[in-house]
This record gives structure tokens, C-alpha cells and sequence, in this order.
């Protein structure tokens, strides 16, 4: 006898759970929909060399690597034979640890059969030999949309994903949120006026400033003005200004701009990122994101090697601890080491299964109803094919219908309705059948009527099409 | 510079194509759900002592091992040392080869927390390390649907099988199928009754059996009375004449039962085999199958070592050589390696990996319709506000729209809806903005019409609402 048990670093849900999670991936996946992106999915293992090209050391050590069991001992082979020298050998693939690379690899690979601007999303689970560590995992899902150019990619494009990023969050109603807005033109220029033009020494200043929330202003302020990075007081006291910015108000963000590229600073890489976000700020609005939901926030830097423009964070209000719940920016090139092609891109990701984890420790997700709608219960044994008659009834108008068939008493039957949150039971007894009736129970609100057989249809699809409104006492 | 390509034996999809497997997806998911079976999703990987627990020699040699780059280092230089033995030494974790493992582990990990009978779906990808070969997958969908119950679980509940199974292929309209039906014991008792009574042999009869579509009668004969098989010459033509057996009509195939257990022979496998058939046959009846949709076929045999009572396949009617396109059955212990409960189960499986592949070959599939309802182009890059603010209007009212930001030419702009199969334009340019109009254009139609702005999404409802009939000559 083995012991039952799933490797660390996994969120395996119970039914209840797992219906709550599939909710919310649904709710992705329709706004992804809605704003026009179309699905694609990638195996979950990429051919380790393909894989691996693009990134550096720490993400190589999260891989995971996969073999067969003959190549597997094929290399254990090999390695204990004489002079062999195992360096450079890796195992032929490898499971993604994002979709980004996946991505990048699938539009190289299928760029002649693709329409450009190439407007895709992805919703699929990715692997990372992460340490094992509460609320660290190991495999997760990530639903990332991404629009991808050839050659060029109008900056419009980047208010596309505040707009769908706000459609969802709204739809999840999951609390209020904010959407925050930057741009890594902006930082790079600000930074290069006070002389910081390295875009290392940036990088190293703005790791810094990434520890604004988490450490506070002073050990900002120590690490900016220590050995290491050297700014002048009045540089880093400039720095933590400028961070500090962060409009509540359309109108007060665009003044802000205004004032962070004043005239004559023309061509620079400030003005620039300063050009790109009121145009992105603009279109935000006009796509109909209500102006309490986003906000210009010059603290936010993200992936430091990756995002050449606007990024985003997106952060629960009444939850900050828990971080931005989705983040992502605009990128030059996304495929650099599989084409020559060009490829701008901008994108954002959502990582639902940390999410979900998140949300259920706060005990926000609610596990209280079922995908089943209706309960056909088994009242007489006798009334078998007319039980399973109703049922396909149900089952023939899209009513997600379960039936007993093993039968037992009728008030556990019942009970376990109640228990599995299926709020309706759909009752057949020899009273009803000789009346031709059917007896409808709706266990939350905990009454019941009787409608007749023919119309049981109209009648449920009535009931639940109905939200539940608590009666006043 | 790296060619971008995937590892042979996956299918990777185009979006046109990626759209029409998701619908398959969510036909196959609505319709467990219409049944009352609730989702599981579970890790890709499992602990390698877990998975590997039931399985033989066949399964294990194809299975893919994971390992993080330090555990794989790790073994390598453990191999390389002196006197190691690799012998025994698995990488920790493994990708789940089918879904019904990975069920067994969750069942009995979760028991406690399960309500019994278990009636649960999972839809996820599986990895083998088959060899490369044309339809061949190394990761493939499988959609698998089990009821398990604690102790006993009532034969009735294999008529569910059929029935959802005809639900969803009925939905997923891809032609006639057929469901047949047979029964392990049945077949045990038919051996029993000729002298074959090493369950080894009736495994050994049932295998060449198994062979009869497609090596013919000639070859089965041969090799049941053979010298490996030694079947009388009388008794292999008993074999041959038992799984001829096919009933086209519910009433044929309960008088051919009847005739198989005739009075005198209860108490026996064979008279347990033909009650139970002819209890699932009713009841599938019961739960509003079409006659013409199912039939017994005594020739099916399905898995040998593990199902023990009814057993399933499907075929399509005109695809005959497809083979079984959704198979499964009835066994008595799913988990007796992780738990001494009895769990007793019946269950089926989709694998739409390679019903998609078969499909497309045959060119049943449809790829012709966007998941994108309606383009809204730019006219003109002033009215960008007004563009936005539209699309905004139809993605609330739940109308799948993309926009066009980057402008060119109108024609151009609508070729590309026409080529990626998005049906319907709203357009807005300086005489729609100046009347407070919008125009619709059909391109599959052909025609336009124009509606007040506030009407747009009426209309489109409408539109969208209504399928496209081709209007007579």
C-alpha cells in the first residue's frame, strides 16, 4: 500500500473549489474574448535548446527537465562510462516555466500563417522547481494576453490591456482595484538627467526603489546614497519625488505629465515616455475604464531587462499585501533568438493560481454552489424510467441536472443536496406521477410547489434565472 | 539564432484551428455538467513512487520523468562516482500517463472530504513517450467522466455513460455514431462455458479476438486453434459466432440476452453478465437514447485486466476506420493500491487530441468562424475616441470585438475580417458620426445596413442571434 499523496508546491482543489477556480477561468477567458483575442495553446514541454535560449542562469536553475525512462538511463549511462564528461549535456526537453518563451517560439515558428497585429491569449498551467514554500508554487497558471506587431506596434495598443484588464477584474468582483500605469521611457530618461545613463546602474537603482513598499522611504534612501550606488543626496531625495508621484485623477495625471516634459525637452527619452502614456492615459479613458479604477504610478518598474515602454501592476485595494494580482508592459522585441523579424509586443498576465490561493486564505472565493442546478431524486424504485425521464428533460434544456440512482431515504437524499450547494430538487413520488405533477424544492429558499410535468422546464429556467433575494422577516 | 519547433508527437494548433478544439472542449465539458459531474483538475506531475505504483512494464517504459537541473546534476555525478548502482533510483516526479492514476491518488487522498457516489469529470493533457509516428501524440487531451462509489456502486449507473456520451456527441455534431456495448462477465462466463476458464487464456482468445476488424475471421480462427491457443476447431467457431453477436434494436438485442442466459443457468458469470446488460440496455432506453444510437456488440473487449463489468466504445458511422472514438467501462477497485476502501467505478474517455487530428485529417473540421463577432476598423484616426467608445458599448452588452488601432485602408481592413472569419463590421465614420449612426456590414452576407447609434447593439444581438441561411437564387 502506497500512500496517497501529491508532490509540494501543488494546489490541488477539492470539487467545490476547483468549481470556483473554473469560474474565474472562465471569467478570463470570456473578457479575453470579448476584446478579440483569440486562444492558443502550447505543449507543455518545449525542446530544452529552443527553450532555453533566451534566458539567464536563475531562470535555468527552475527549469524542469523531462526524459523518458530509456533516455533517462541512457544519460546515467553515459555518465558513470570512463572520461565521460556530462557539461552541456541536457535532457532533450524541458516543461516551460512561463508562456512568454512559448509564445515568442510559436509566433517565430508560425509567422507566415499568423495575422499581425497578432492578438492572442494563453491560459495554462507553467513549471518551476521554485523551493518549496508556502504560497510558492511550483506548478501554476498563468493567463497571459499579449498583442504582438511585425515591424512596428502603435502605442494605442498598450491602452488595450488596462481596458481588458478592468473588464475582468470587474467580472471576477473579486473588490475594488487599481490598474497602475508607467512608462520605462519616462524612468530612463529621469534617471539620465541625473546622470544615472547606465542603464545597469538604473537597473540596480530602481531594485532599490522596487523595495519602496516593502522596506519604507529611509532604507530607500540609505541604499541609494550608500557605496554601491552612489547618488547624491539631493539625486536620491529627486528619486523617491519622482516615485512618490501617483495621480488620482485622469486630468491630474496628464497635468503631471505635462510638468515631468516641459517644452524644449523635445526628442528626449522623457518626453518620449511622457508622449506615450497621455496617449495611452487618453484611449484608457476612451475604452471606457472608469477613472477611479487607474492611476499613473512612476514607483512601478517591472521585469528591468524586458519592458521597453508602458507597464503595468494592478493591486487589489482593500488587500495591498497581496501584491499586483497582474502585471506586464510593452516589449521591442519579442523573438529575437528564433527570427530576424521584429516583433513589438505588449502584454500582461495573470497568475490565477496564486490568486485563487490568495483569495482563499482571505476566505474570498465562495465555494457554495455547485455546477449541478437540479437535484432528481430517487423517491420510489418503481418510478425509475419516469425519474429518468424528467431528468433528460432537464438535461435536454441545458439544466445541469444530477440523479440518485442508488437510492436511500429521501431526507438524505436531500441533506446531501443541501451539503453540495444544489439549490434545486426536481421531485417525482407516485403522488405526483398519478397527478402528472412535478414537486420542485428550492433548498436555500426553503420552500417548494408543484407545477405540472410539461411545464417543469419553464418553471426551473424561471427559478433560475432568478437571483436569490433573502425575503425581509 | 535558434530554429523555433516544437518536440515531435505534440499538435500544436494555429488560432483558427485552436478555436474550433476549444469549442470541442466546451461542448464535451457542458455536457458532463449537464449530467451532474462536477471538475477535477489535478497536477501534470505526480510523485514517481505514486504514479508508477500500478502500472507494468509496458506503461512504465513510457513514462516521462521530471527533475529540477540540480537533481539532474545530481544524479548524473552520483552515477559517475564509484561504485554506485543507478538501480531503483527514479527521478522524484513523473507526468501523469492517463487521468484514471492520478483519479485513484486524488479519490483516495481525498476520501474523506468526497461525497460517494463520486461523480467527478477532468479534461486535462497526458504525456507518453511513445514513439514518433504520424497520429501518434506524446501529449495528448484526454476528457474522462467516472463514477466511483464507496463499497458498492449500483449498475445502474452504467446507463449514465451511454447517455452522456450520446449527449455530447450529438452536440459536437461530427456525424453518426454509434455506442456499443458488452460485458466483461458476459464474456468470462461464454469462456467458462467452453472449458476456457484461466483467466490468462480468455485474455489470450480475447486479444486475438480483439483483432477480427481488422485481420478478419480467416486469421482468428487460425490462431484460435493453433497451437498457442488450442481451441477445438467447433469451439473457436462458438467464439467467432459470440462476438458476431451486434444487436441493431433495444427489444433484439434484450431477446438475444435472453437467449444467451436461459432459464437454469442462474447463479453463473455469464447469467450476472447478461441481467446486468439487460438492466443498463433499459435504463439507457430510459434515459432518452435513440434505438438507433446504441447496440450490443458482444465482439468489444476493451482493457483485459481491469474492467469487470459493462464495457463501452463508440464509432462513428461513416468513419469506421477512426476506431473507437470514446471507450471506458465498469471496474471494482480503482485505488487498492492507495487505500483499503472499495471504490468501485465506471467511467468513459474522450481523447480529443487525436479525435481532433483524425477529424481535421478528414476534413470534418470547421475553422471557418472566429471567436471575434464583429470588427469595428478605423475610418478615420480622428473619430478614435468614438471608435473606442462603440467597441466599449458592444464588449458590455457581451459582443466578442476587436478594434483596429493601426489604421490603413479601409478594404484592407475588412479583407482581414473576411479572411479571419469575423463576420460582422460595425462601422463608424464622419457621415455615421454626424448622423448618430453606426453601420453594419455582413460579410458572409454580403449586404450593410446602418441603425442609430443607440440601436447598435439590438441589432447586432439580432444579427448574431440568427444563423445565416443562404438565400435562394
Amino acid at each position: 500500500m502506497i500512500t496517497p499523496r501529491t508532490p509540494s508546491g501543488v494546489l490541488e482543489l477539492l470539487p467545490a473549489e476547483q468549481i470556483a477556480f473554473q469560474r474565474m477561468l472562465e471569467v478570463i477567458r470570456a473578457g479575453y474574448e470579448r476584446f478579440g483575442f483569440l486562444p492558443i495553446e502550447t505543449p507543455a514541454f518545449e525542446i530544452s535548446d529552443v527553450l532555453l535560449t533566451k534566458t539567464g542562469g536563475e531562470t535555468e536553475r527552475q527549469v524542469y527537465f523531462v526524459q523518458s525512462t530509456g533516455s533517462y538511463e541512457k544519460a546515467i549511462a553515459q555518465a558513470g562510462g570512463p572520461g565521460t564528461s556530462t557539461e552541456g549535456q541536457l535532457p532533450e526537453l524541458a516543461l516551460r516555466f512561463d508562456l512568454t518563451v512559448p509564445l515568442a517560439r510559436y509566433v517565430a515558428e508560425h509567422e507566415h500563417q499568423l495575422t499581425f497585429p497578432f492578438r492572442r491569449y494563453q491560459m495554462q498551467r507553467v513549471y518551476r522547481g521554485e523551493r518549496a514554500q508556502r504560497g510558492r508554487f511550483r506548478e501554476f497558471y498563468q493567463c497571459d494576453v499579449d498583442i504582438i506587431g511585425k515591424d512596428e506596434l502603435s502605442v494605442r495598443h498598450d491602452a488595450e490591456c488596462p481596458a481588458v484588464i478592468h473588464a475582468i477584474f470587474s467580472d471576477l468582483a473579486i473588490g475594488a482595484f487599481t490598474i497602475q500605469l508607467n512608462n520605462r521611457k519616462l524612468m530612463g530618461g529621469f534617471f539620465e538627467g541625473l546622470g544615472v545613463s547606465d542603464p545597469e546602474a538604473q537597473a540596480r537603482v530602481l531594485r532599490e526603489v522596487d523595495k519602496l513598499d516593502k522596506r519604507g522611504a529611509d532604507h530607500v534612501r540609505t541604499a541609494l546614497t550608500g557605496p554601491t550606488l552612489g547618488l547624491s543626496p539631493d539625486a536620491a531625495e529627486q528619486v523617491l519625488e519622482f516615485v512618490a508621484v501617483r495621480s488620482m485623477e485622469h486630468d491630474d495625471a496628464i497635468a503631471i505629465l505635462d510638468r515631468l516634459a516641459p517644452p524644449g525637452s523635445d526628442g528626449t527619452a522623457l518626453a518620449q515616455g511622457v508622449q506615450e502614456l497621455r496617449e495611452v492615459l487618453t484611449l484608457v479613458r476612451a475604452l471606457g475604464v472608469p477613472e477611479s479604477d487607474y492611476r499613473l504610478n512612476l514607483s512601478i518598474a517591472r521585469g528591468l531587462d524586458y519592458y521597453t515602454g508602458t507597464v503595468y501592476e494592478t493591486t487589489l485595494d482593500d488587500h495591498p499585501d497581496i501584491g499586483s494580482i497582474c502585471s506586464g508592459g510593452r516589449y521591442d522585441d519579442l523573438a529575437g533568438h528564433y527570427t530576424k523579424s521584429a516583433l513589438p509586443g505588449v502584454g500582461i498576465s495573470i497568475g490565477l493560481t496564486r490568486l485563487f490561493w490568495q483569495l482563499r486564505e482571505a476566505g474570498l472565493v465562495d465555494v457554495a454552489k455547485s455546477t449541478v442546478q437540479v437535484l432528481v431524486p430517487q423517491v420510489d424504485p418503481d418510478l425509475m424510467d419516469a425519474t429518468l425521464e424528467l431528468a433528460s428533460t432537464l438535461r435536454h434544456a441545458g439544466i445541469n441536472t444530477e440523479t440518485v440512482l442508488d437510492g436511500g431515504r429521501l431526507g438524505k437524499q436531500l441533506r446531501y443536496a443541501d451539503r453540495a450547494g444544489i439549490r434545486f430538487v426536481a421531485l417525482l413520488g407516485p403522488q405526483e406521477v398519478q397527478a402528472g405533477n412535478v414537486t420542485i424544492k428550492d433548498l436555500r429558499r426553503g420552500d417548494q410547489f408543484t407545477v405540472p410535468r410539461d411545464d417543469v422546464v419553464r418553471a426551473l429556467r424561471v427559478e433560475l434565472a432568478q437571483p436569490l433575494v433573502t425575503a425581509p422577516d
